[in-house]
């Protein structure tokens, strides 16, 4: 069976999970906690980052990004990225904005100062960057509903990498009780759409120690 | 004539350059001083940064992954990613790896210490960083160096993506003169290679005001 290497609460391995799961494609999960620095799984991803997808032949694909490249490849029968080439330019330029720009700006100030640093032993959560992240934040949601109320998915007519991107992103910060779902019903619409999707499932049971997702995390009509 | 934004010490833009000559694909250059977040700029790319490729059909590609991804499939007689699933893995793993790892732990603590914080009128370079940008530079000099060595190319027998990748952060930190190329002579008999590649003749001719690079720079048997 295929192997995923992840961490619940990164929102790159839940972008591969989510697609993963789309692709009606089985696998394993296996918890990575990359801060110990396995050798064993440096070997397989010598930037010691989850996820790593390794493929029954044996094939390791280190970093999201390049699993979904090799996903659209290996199995060419859903293609999540578009078919004309101006389609796929889209949809890849949302997938950089949200793992770039929306990571950088937002999941790193959020997730990261509120639960990353906690796990790294890495101290407290500076105020700042929060406020940096809830402002950022606002700003996100309202683009993503843009996005949501003039397209039918974030990238066009059909659901793309771009959806399950964004969504991968929302999942984790709505975990820890940070999306103010009333800034953009559009985005919010859209997001109760992408809960019914076949990989939300594995993502909404997720479970970790010391945090307790809001009750309306797991409801698909929240 | 297709055109694209840059600035001249952006890695990113330096990449798509790179690829652009190897291709052999004509374009003009304009130069984007992406700090004064022209409206006409950010209607190509919301996103505001360098580069955005525009073909004279008038799509516009924004951000130099998607363009990457974009010129392998508009201009398939010229795989730069690799042929098989697995050369095409590990290519995309190093080029996440350079403009992802390397960027972060190398080309931000020192060109964005010593170059992009001034031109944002951001400060003065901070010494810690700065310490820590030289030790990751060391590390990843030798982790380059043992890829030229075991390898025709870095991501395996064939010049690449990862190739041009790693060639443009590294010709921007040698522009500021911050390559110590003893530290390993595979690094730089690989890099002499490059130098010699079609696109680096416009790379080694740039000029950035205030800033004189090292006369090794342009040379291509430094």
């Amino acid at each position: 069976m295929r192997i995923l290497y992840h961490l619940p609460l990164s929102p790159f391995s839940r972008k591969v999970r989510l697609v993963l799961a789309e692709r009606r494609l089985a696998f394993d999960l296996r918890l990575e906690k990359v801060w110990e620095r396995r050798p064993d799984y440096l070997e397989l991803n010598p930037a010691g980052t989850v996820p790593t997808l390794v493929e029954d032949n044996g094939l390791a694909i280190p970093d999201s990004a390049v699993i979904c490249e090799y996903l659209e490849e290996a199995y060419p029968d859903m293609p999540l990225l578009g078919r004309t080439l101006a389609e796929r330019v889209e949809t890849r330029r949302l997938v950089a904005w949200f793992d770039g720009k929306f990571a950088t700006e937002v999941t790193r100030n959020l997730l990261g100062e509120k639960y990353i640093k906690r796990l790294a032993s890495r101290g407290n959560p500076d105020p700042a960057a929060m406020r940096t992240g809830y402002l950022a934040l606002r700003y996100h949601l309202d683009y993503l509903g843009w996005l949501a109320e003039t397209r039918k998915w974030l990238a066009g007519s059909a659901i793309s990498l771009a959806d399950f991107t964004a969504a991968a992103h929302l999942s984790c910060l709505d975990f820890i009780g940070d999306v103010d779902w009333s800034v953009s019903p559009p985005a919010k619409e859209w997001y109760a759409r992408m809960k019914s999707r076949p990989g939300f499932r594995g993502v909404l049971a997720d479970r970790v120690p010391g945090l307790t997702p809001p009750v309306h995390y797991a409801d698909l009509d929240f």
